[in-house]
């Protein structure tokens, strides 16, 4: 999945703005979920497979969190215009997080 | 603004998905934010002004969630076929939560 | 559950007081809890059953939250006067919505 | 203010319910949110004088919150029967954490 | 373990800072992780149960942040000079509750 | 400051744990602080300066929240052998943190 390759786009993150806008927050994130639901896998403990239950779901609101806050306040008219397909690949990333969950 | 017409959508807001989704929660926030911003401008006590920048910066961050919520969770593909500029319309939408800030 | 009923009441939220407080912010919440116990009830599978227990965990803070605020910051002397079952109706329904963690 | 009086009552604060109710949570952020509006008084640097409103918006919510939680899930109604003030004390105190934060 | 006895250390808790550090807030939660793992072993009831592994989750980390605070901001070097295995004491507590998670 | 620096040290962040412990997200936040910070000076706005006031206090208790949990679960006793100043470094870097927010 395109999260995890960590090409750095830009950095950015408070509606200041204080212009700082960097993709490996939401990447962190993505790499943390795909670990936890790795080791819900490998595991047969009850508690700890609950609690994977448990983080997966924060973990993957705060990757959806991320890319919401790059797309809504990072990309410009002008990112939109070279690269047509800006809001399906982010409606898709974020779709994809919360399915994650399951 | 579009937000502040109480049209119903629909409901719906966790990932379960519970299948709840209202644009109640945005709208409220949203009418919430539009109060502190007409009160800030109406007083001059100074302790009441930085509580409400203080605020705005709450209920801003609140619409934009919510408005996230809708765009992710509840707009299908079948929607976008039919309303073509719903991309476009959240994404200024949630910039003007983020700009109603200043 | 009255809670369930759509009656507006009137709207209002923050400290600041912004003046809006509106009872669907608790009904929503509501209706969502409601919706993740029965889809609880309906699944067999293991993971979606632990993501509701956590999901509707949160979902009842919500609807406490949100009557503890209408409580605390709508309701005047002059409404208690009018309605003296108002203490305790309150008091109940943040009860009940605690119980519906179990 | 009776808050300030670190009287015991008893300790709780899970719906688990994990039965830990300790009114020292109410009362800590009470002192806090004391402690901040007198430095607030003291100061004249700006700066320090906005952090203060700032944080004493928080403190306030937490005073409020932790006197929900008590009156909510620890007093049942043998204590109501025997302190019929019970409500409107809870009520009156939750409002001036409120308004403690003008 | 050492958190369950009630010895004032002292009070504080905001980076005001407030000046008010009570290390009843990390115990409060120590005391109530604890009594969760006493009641999730005394049950059978399977969502009583993962209730009980959700919200020990949460107490924990609140267990670790009221630690942390104490330690980055009560905590002076003329205490580290008095108590050289300060630093060591911290670190193992914020570790023990980790591990109370699972 | 170290913390701008970007040496890779190793990634990290829940408790279960997820094995992913990354200090750019500590850097991260850091970078934004320093950018508030300066965005605060060369500003003459009201609201602004008072905006930034708030987001830098959100801000440092982020880079003091991730710096907490890289020190407390990344960091084992074999690192304490080798950087015996381990402990020290993080105290004081958690503590600029919290002074960043004058």
């Amino acid at each position: 999945m395109w999260l995890f390759r960590p090409r750095r786009v830009a950095p950015a993150h408070c509606d200041l703005p204080c212009g700082v806008y960097d993709p490996a927050q939401a990447r962190i994130e993505a790499v943390s979920l795909k670990a936890i639901a790795q080791k819900y896998q490998a595991s047969s403990d009850e508690v700890f497979r609950q609690r994977c239950v448990c983080l997966k779901e924060k973990r993957a609101e705060l990757v959806k969190h991320h890319l919401w806050v790059l797309r809504t306040d990072y990309f410009k008219p002008v990112h939109l215009a070279r690269f047509p397909q800006l809001h399906d690949l982010f409606w898709r990333a974020t779709q994809e997080a919360g399915e994650a969950k399951n």
